[in-house]
């Protein structure tokens, strides 16, 4: 394995490329749970941290590479964070979508200004592909990618300028993209903090990956089963070797904790977060026997939620 | 009149009092409205801007008289800001609270720690004052005192540093303890912009107290009809002087309008918010042709909202 990992001199380069074109984000205490604190990154324009790998690829491109453009086949919070991205940098966006995602995915990117294409699901990455040869546009995946990775991780370093006696940072794991940059940025500015991952029963790839040393995929079919949509992606080999080298372990929660915990979040600290953002808190309420004590800090990735799931966690 | 105003200096000393002890929230840009950005007081531990105030008043006790601890008679989010801010600094606190008020407040202020005390509607006041004489408590009243004024205005301060080119401030407009702070903040600091007060058409007392230039009270039964429940309330003489020496002026908005940026705040920027927080945006999307253009902060005051007005929001 000759993977190279990222460095915190990447993150901390990241933080500077991305300054004022995202949210700081500031940590909030739950004062209805003594010792969790959130790091609410569903209150990003797009709502999710995914805007900061975003820019920072961007940001990262040449001019003769912006002014071509960017491409990607996510319908989800990344596709969304790049035509963010793309458009604070004046660069084309392309998204890839499948014709299968919900109208008001497909929306919400066309809105911020980005071109969708509609392709059948199994198409959309070789037509990514096809678009960035044709048209010279850079291909900008959701997580992996050195430069998505170190942008996720400015988020380990807000977390330690408002907290810098954090014993436990939380993060949800999908591809790995945010667990793999923000415990870059812990491990190297505070070796003594803990940094685990956090995903659903029912997606815990990452976690059986850990345990087993590699790299293992589950099923699409498997995945699909969470209310975590945003988990329900693989790791890459990128991804994999740095939550390996870096993590401190994985805990995995139910999907009776994930509903709890949305439930809290929406009610209790009024913020309005999607499920995957909430596996993180549901970790530190209901998984404290696999985890270290102390001051405890969640990062809710996301808060792009369905109005139903919204108005139940709120009514809960 | 001779009503003593405070001054931007007792805001920057409350600044310093209340530093660490409410969170620093950040100024957010509603992409979904170009040029609208938010101060969510709703992140506040106990959902609303009435923390800072609380804060400050008990900061500036004696240590004497934090011993013997302090009294309020809201059962709204001052009670709980107030129960909340004498936790911190471990003074015993009593709200007392109507026999009508919803068990869902009274719980809320028995779990943070305070003492509560029932009452018939009416003795609210006269109990409270009964409690501060008897037992050598502090009454700290909801908006009309100065050092609660000055707390609130710490708001204004933060809008400042997070846009120090900001044109216009839109403020809730209620009892008028935030607007009179923040006016004071935002008018010294930065004489340029513009600071208008925000009501609903239906508790339009503090509009109309200005446009005459001598304090009116509305009927209580009247102020009753709002949706914004945290804006059913008077003005008080010194926060009416306040107002009518530094705002730019007051607009109104309708239910209607209310409701539409409740649920826009919940859905485009996802927060949760309580139709008093959001009159500030409706003010912004419903209200332009009575406002200057300009770069515009509008304060979401507070997010404690019934879980059914929440899910409509949330559905809409």
């Amino acid at each position: 394995m000759t993977v190279d990992l990222i460095s915190v001199d990447d993150v901390e380069a990241a933080a500077r490329a991305i300054a004022g074109s995202v949210v700081r984000t500031t940590v909030l205490p739950a004062a209805w749970a003594p010792g969790l604190h959130l790091k609410p990154e569903s209150l990003q324009p797009v709502g999710s941290f995914k805007l900061r790998g975003a820019t920072n690829a961007i940001s990262r491109l040449t001019p003769e590479q912006r002014a071509r453009g960017v491409v990607t086949h996510s319908s989800g919070n990344h596709g969304q964070a790049l035509a963010y991205a793309a458009r604070v940098f004046a660069a084309p966006c392309v998204v890839v979508i499948p014709e299968t995602a919900p109208d008001i995915k497909i929306a919400a990117v066309r809105d911020i200004g980005a071109e969708v294409v509609m392709v059948p699901p199994s198409q959309r990455v070789v037509v990514a592909q096809k678009l960035a040869d044709e048209r010279g546009l850079t291909l900008i995946p959701p997580y992996d990618h050195r430069d998505i990775i170190a942008g996720q991780g400015t988020v380990g370093l807000e977390i330690l300028e408002d907290c810098p006696d954090v014993d436990v940072v939380l993060v949800p794991v999908g591809g790995g993209g945010l667990a793999s940059g923000v415990a870059t940025a812990i491990k190297a500015r505070r070796p003594s903090a803990k940094v685990f991952g956090v995903e659903p029963d029912l997606a815990g790839d990452a976690h059986e990956s850990l345990l087993r040393g590699t790299m293992v995929t589950w099923d699409v079919a498997d995945l699909i089963r969470t209310s975590a949509d945003g988990l329900r992606v693989p790791l890459s080999e990128l991804t994999f070797e740095h939550l390996h080298a870096r993590l401190d372990g994985i805990v995995t929660v139910t999907e009776a904790q994930i509903t709890a915990a949305t439930s809290l979040l929406v009610r209790r600290s009024r913020l309005v977060v999607e499920p995957s953002g909430a596996v993180s808190t549901a970790a530190f309420l209901f998984r404290r026997d696999q985890l270290p004590p102390g001051k405890t800090v969640a990062v809710i990735s996301g808060g792009n939620v369905d109005p139903a799931v919204l108005a139940a966690a709120a009514a809960a």
